[in-house]
């Protein structure tokens, strides 16, 4: 991401009540205990895909963790244009290496990875969010109901994906090489990233797939 | 396929000596008991991959099967109007319904699947070579060390079978989304079908995965 810094950002990021910052520790979030299907985006950007869902799922509460507070803000501030923002989004600046002390095991409904960074050197493998480490993390944070979904344009991320998900022992569940020549697909094309609107007008292929730990 | 029928095609392969019928019963292949390396290729249409394998690999021994005796006449020729006609390549008439019927299980090394039928339509997914029951029998008659090797250039087809070598506990070893946009897999690319040469003069993209069946 071409990221523009903000120099208030983080300052700005503080004063909101739905905005946390994820570090070394565990985080404890409040009334999150209250809280029935939970989704998390990670590397939610400028939060176009995360207040989509949270606009159409008003009973499902929503996390956007972004690790950049110059990119995170642009979603925060999205949230607070719309007439009536959004009570079921929480924001989550932090890192995916500080993700193992974001929520209690078996606690989340859905993942999503939307766009991820591909890193595509070889030896920055385990910088990728489908690396086996964060397959096991992800396994040990969704319900046993939960899954997990992921769309990207970068065919290198998403040949490797597939391979770690496979290798891993994940169930799938759904999968496209092409998600927009699909007539299915309907709920899935109805929340788009900013990534994927821009991806679209240029007529690149956008690839999915959803899946689920083996029981 | 478009099929032009041969009507002696029959009656000529009948007469070669390298021509086995794969029928609803156990065929017994005279002298496979020398044969170290061997390798299948499933729906060998012409054999311009098998027998270039062939040639490259003198000391391993393929098998070519096909289910319609027009296509395969083709494959017998081509050997034959070779000035040293390969004697590593043994072909078989036969439909995939009774490969149960062909080879002892842990024969085999590897496997080929290359542009098969796609069987599109929901209801004819039972037909295809990646079907859960084909993939059993693939298990049974892979050597533990073998493995499993499949190009197409259908998107539905591959994206079925991606699916279902990870659902039934396959473990992908290579996978690409674009073969021929790939620096690598020389090796692969070494050794194409009459569809995958013409896929590529038309400029369409080859799938290729290679898998193997979890220890």
């Amino acid at each position: 991401m071409r990221l523009k810094k903000v120099p208030y950002a983080k300052e700005f990021l503080e004063q909101q009540s739905n905005v946390y910052f994820l570090q070394d520790e565990p985080l404890k979030i409040d009334g999150i205990e209250n809280y029935g299907q939970i989704e998390v985006e990670i590397g939610c950007g400028k939060g176009d895909f995360i207040l989509s869902k949270a606009e159409m799922h008003p009973q499902t509460h929503f996390f956007a963790v972004e690790k950049f507070d110059s990119v995170l803000i642009r979603a925060v501030e999205k949230n607070l244009e719309r007439t009536k923002p959004l009570d079921n989004v929480t924001f989550i600046l932090g890192d995916a290496e500080h993700l193992p002390h974001l929520f209690s095991p078996q606690s989340l409904d859905v993942i999503y990875l939307n766009f991820s960074d591909p890193w595509p050197k070889t030896r920055h493998a385990k910088r990728r969010l489908t690396y086996d480490s964060k397959l096991s993390l992800y396994e040990e944070k969704l319900k046993k109901s939960g899954h997990l979904e992921m769309k990207t344009d970068n065919q290198g991320l998403f040949e490797y994906s597939i391979q770690s998900f496979a290798n891993n022992g994940w169930y799938y569940n759904e999968l496209s090489l092409d998600l927009y020549a699909a007539d299915s697909f309907q709920n899935i094309k109805a929340h788009q990233t900013e990534y994927e609107k821009r991806f679209l007008s240029k007529g690149q292929r956008i690839y999915y797939l959803a899946v689920e730990k083996r029981k």
